[in-house]
């Protein structure tokens, strides 16, 4: 790992190593968020089996992957203002297990039930413990209107809470009906001795979040949309043995190199690139 | 009508002429939305065509018509911390178009799409003008988190915004899948005009809206319960014509006499005979 600076404070880590969120205001330029967002909208537009959709439309819900097809996202990854704090939170080098961009668009983007991500990495990827954290791009501004991450600010403390899943296959993984949603007992019993928390802010900011928060959206009832880029960063020495798992590798990433910070600026490299 | 003193300000009165809407704290006591509560319990309990269900399961969404079959309803919506407050809105004397009680109980409780409340009204009940309003007493507090209404503020001098019936007959008008929803088009230009608010509050507090103001409500994402109970007064001088309309009763009330101040107080009155 060449040395960088810890871009974080003492007090930074403190608060997200006890709420189990931690959120950054405007960490990238409106400009530089109009690159992230036509390079989303290519990702959106690509037919491609890493697309999911709205219940029952052609309304795109999701897109896996796109770190590994594409080479602007594989650079972003890289970028220090994401590569460096996952390190710092996480104390160790890092790779990208998974990688997602939400549309939530205006009006159409559904419920995503409360749940918890580590339970799928572990079940479904064998990835051995909840050493990963995801950074949530916000690609437009997020409000109470358009659906935000609602959090149980804490419960990344409670570990895995046994679910039962509600399908074979990994398939239903991807779907809104979600394969391990957390029950109403639990939710209530976290949600009143700790509340809920539903971060907001401009576009640009990043919020990081612990991969055993219990956490979940309300629909887009806004006529603004809410795309969101979702990188979740593991430690590499977390990374599931050689075979684990069967998911494809857009869901759940084979190769656990460290990360090594991006040479340039590809946010600025690729303006030019992408056009208007 | 029996003269009382106005209980809104000018400026109440003004900001509510201007935005459509008007919170009122803490107008009833813990303990009187404790007896509200027990009253609307047994309203849900009650097996009656009134009420409708969260679709395709046998949880409660809502009970209408409560004033015409309940001793203490029919007293409650003349309790002078309503009924006065909507005569100085409407600057008439009014009676209950209609009265229902929304449960949007933890979890379950889903989307209500954006709509008017007026064009049903007008157009399954033959009411003549706009000048209805309506109460939301909050029987729960009010948080982000738990479907509170959304309205698009001053969207209420739209008038009636045209939209496509969905389907035939009145029981189209019970459903989550709403006979007049707004389109997309309507509400992006109505939102980038106005923006969008979700008033909070304590249980006990009262929200007052336009009956032509655009407005919904996402699902209750929270594992607590978001009861509200909605009265809609309307100027004794804008009733239906005797005959218009085919809904019942409880959905479209065809008294229309002036309502005079409850004698003594329902809700101290009945503390005692619900029992705990």
């Amino acid at each position: 790992m060449i040395q960088h600076s810890n871009p974080l404070t003492e007090e930074e880590v403190e608060g997200y190593r006890e709420r189990g969120f931690l959120v950054q205001e405007a960490v990238f330029s409106p400009a530089e968020v109009e690159v992230l967002k036509r390079h989303a909208q290519a990702e959106f537009d690509l037919d491609s089996p890493r697309r999911t959709f709205e219940e029952g439309t052609d309304v795109v819900r999701g897109v896996h992957g796109s770190h590994l097809c594409d080479e602007f996202f594989a650079d972003f990854v890289r970028v220090p203002q994401l590569l460096l704090v996952a390190r710092q939170l996480l104390a160790a080098d890092v790779y990208v297990h998974q990688f997602k961009i939400n549309a939530k668009r205006a009006f159409k983007g559904e419920v995503w039930e409360w749940h918890q991500d580590f339970i799928y990495w572990h079940l479904e990827d064998g990835m051995p413990q909840p050493e990963a954290l995801s950074a949530a791009v916000f690609l437009d501004d997020v409000t109470e209107f358009n659906g935000p991450l609602i959090f149980i600010p804490g419960s990344q403390d409670a570990g895995i809470i046994n679910v039962d899943a509600r399908e074979e296959g990994w398939q239903s993984t991807l779907t809104a009906d979600l394969k391990y949603a957390l029950t109403s007992e639990t939710l209530q019993t976290l949600a009143n001795e700790n509340g809920l928390v539903a971060p907001k802010g401009v576009k640009g900011s990043v919020l990081w979040f612990h991969c055993n928060i219990a956490h979940g959206s309300a629909p887009n009832m806004s006529p603004f949309d809410r795309r969101l880029l979702l990188v979740t960063y593991n430690n590499v020495d977390n990374a599931p043995a050689e075979g684990a798992g069967s998911r494809p590798d857009w869901l759940s990433n084979r190769s656990s190199a460290a990360l090594e910070v991006v040479d340039g600026d590809p946010l600025s490299r690729t303006a030019v690139d992408v056009g208007a």
